[in-house]
């Protein structure tokens, strides 16, 4: 039995807690919120605290906090030589205070509120300052788990900038979509297969087999008559560099 | 039953042929194909002919070439007043010859060669010129899927471009975070419950709610360790128009 205990509650924060809840590998010792009255439902045996001083002996503790206060948080532990990680994408582990062991769990994907997900299919990415360490944190990553990958930090905040591109900036073109669809009195559900399909498309194939569309067939009168039905500056902008792009690519 | 005549070899016209073929309700007349070395298999009861005067008498005739052959195909057929659809999504009804009735048959999708697809869950978009023509196309396009609509020339136009935003552009963001996986030793499977999951969530959450990361924060910060780590001009060019315009509308 591994003991955990988890630092926040923003939206990795609750989905953390869920998934280390409901693993029977894993026991969440406690769970700090800087605001009692905001703090989520907890499992009867995880102490809710909110005073870094009733802070429990445990295997690890994992800071999933935004990325501008995990200094401060970890600075603020009242003991050291322990084993502490951080959830964010784009810091190296030594932004941990060196009085304890620094260490990262990245859990690769999109969580927003009100969102149920499987968080076996979610990779952790992994990475400890001693490689002692590692095996610690193999097993609650394990515990929650199927994919588990050991990243370094330059690596990770590869990942991260990569996750922009194909998630932030993929759903910012679902909203443009879906207002070019209000603004023709189209239902955006008609889309929705579409969007699906894109996904599922390189689940199988590689994204170069899977590219459609007027851009890589060089097709410059259908891209034209888009640009021309467009007309808004930014819509334009937005076309312009991604055909490009794929033109330059392809 | 209704008798339908295929025109065409492409990815539109051999995904339609699988489609038209399974449908009981359709009887798949003939299939027309340039080059008849090039046709794909055909059911027992469907002709391959590659000469326009051979073209039987059917109900509708659809049309599955590049866009800019449509109107030159139309003018080809050797008999007038009959229902002619094109497959096009930035066209109008008007390109058929107007000799025959004109009409759209837009399915909704991106078609890749060797990629089986549901076209039952596929939205089919149709349009006449002569409203009497509604009955036969409903006919048709229900038999092969589940999601009918009347969509008007212009409203085509916009899903059109809009499918060029939420398919062709999103998938371009896939290749490139591909590629910057690749550049540092990252397996790029590791991106793919992400981009699976960025689809799905707007499935049911509308995209504005659905969004997350820096640019939606407004965490610059983050932003800015993203630029230095990319490098690359055009990388950054993209990046930097994606992120001012979530700013924009957030």
């Amino acid at each position: 039995m591994v003991q955990v205990t988890l630092i926040g509650s923003g939206n990795v924060a609750r989905h953390l807690l869920s998934a280390l809840s409901d693993a029977p590998e894993v026991t969440l010792l406690q769970v700090f919120v800087r605001n009692p009255e905001k703090a989520p439902k907890l499992p009867a045996e995880t102490e809710l605290i909110s005073d870094f001083e009733r802070l429990a002996a445990a295997d690890l503790y994992i800071i999933a906090v935004s990325d501008s206060a995990i200094t401060e948080v970890s600075k603020s532990f009242p003991f050291s030589d322990r084993l502490v990680a951080h959830t964010a994408g784009s810091l190296p582990v030594n932004v941990i205070d060196s009085k304890n062991r620094g260490a990262s769990f990245y859990p690769l994907q999109t969580f927003s509120k009100n969102r149920k997900l499987d968080f076996s299919a979610i990779p952790i990415c992994i990475e400890t300052a001693d490689p002692a360490d590692m095996k610690i944190l193999r097993e609650v990553a394990g515990a929650i788990s199927n994919d588990v990958r050991e990243v370094n930090s330059s690596q990770r905040l590869a990942l991260h900038t990569t996750a922009v591109f194909v998630c932030n900036f993929v759903n910012h073109l679902y909203r443009l979509g879906e207002n070019i669809c209000t603004e023709n009195q189209l239902d955006f559900n008609i889309l929705k297969p579409l969007i699906l399909e894109t996904a599922s498309k390189v689940m199988e194939l590689d994204p170069k087999s899977a590219q459609t569309g007027p851009a890589v067939r060089r097709d410059d009168v259908t891209i034209n008559r888009h640009l021309e039905f467009l007309k808004d500056d930014e819509l334009i902008k937005i076309y312009n560099t991604l055909t490009d792009s794929i033109k330059k690519w392809n």
